[in-house]
């Protein structure tokens, strides 16, 4: 009842919120179709390397503002990030405990293999 | 110069060719992209415990003709599977070597992956 347990709460003061699936509801191929873009991938290893959570603001993609939403938004439905609404910013975050639960190493082998297709590419950073 | 050395050889003897990306042109977009749809997966799923080729028409799909080529195409031109033709019989087989070798531990978690997920859902087999 405190404030406390409410600290994954997706609303805000005025109770906006954004859907989640369940983490039951979390299913392995709308994952990877989700990390199947090169710009959902870069956001995914941006939260991964940040370790908690960043505002969509903070990532600078080379497209409009309206895709950007788009590709967080199929983040968030396939269940690799969640949303929160913090004051006046849309904070994001991996669920990196849900998909650990459903798909031990998954995450960690995904995160992995784009380090060095990025590497290899000439890519990273 | 012998037949031992086109052991891999993607033509038939009229010649007949699929073209493949080499190693090097293989992308983990596209491989994640492969994976995310349930029947390529089943069928990478259904490779991988063969672990030899199988042809196309092992797979009974509930889909047109048309659409398992498309799929079968999709798994190829991402680099997830070799397509060759002996004979009459287009095989198929999991290009699990150059996988292993650009993205150590991958398929096999996300073969685990899969697994688990079936088995949680109560579709395996």
């Amino acid at each position: 009842m405190t404030s406390n347990t409410r600290a994954t709460s997706s609303t805000d003061a005025t109770g906006r919120a954004l859907p989640h699936p369940s983490r039951e509801e979390i299913r392995l191929e709308a994952v990877l179709h989700a990390l199947s873009d090169p710009l959902r991938l870069r956001i995914v290893r941006d939260l991964a390397t940040d370790g908690g959570e960043l505002s969509c603001s903070h990532f600078d993609l080379p497209v409009t503002k309206s895709t950007t939403t788009h590709h967080f938004r199929v983040l968030r439905e396939s269940g690799v990030i969640r949303q929160v609404y913090r004051g006046t910013a849309k904070m994001n975050g991996l669920r990196g405990e849900d998909l650990e639960h459903l798909f031990p190493g998954l995450l960690d082998t995904l995160l992995a293999a784009a380090d060095r297709q990025a590497v290899r590419l000439g890519d990273d950073g």
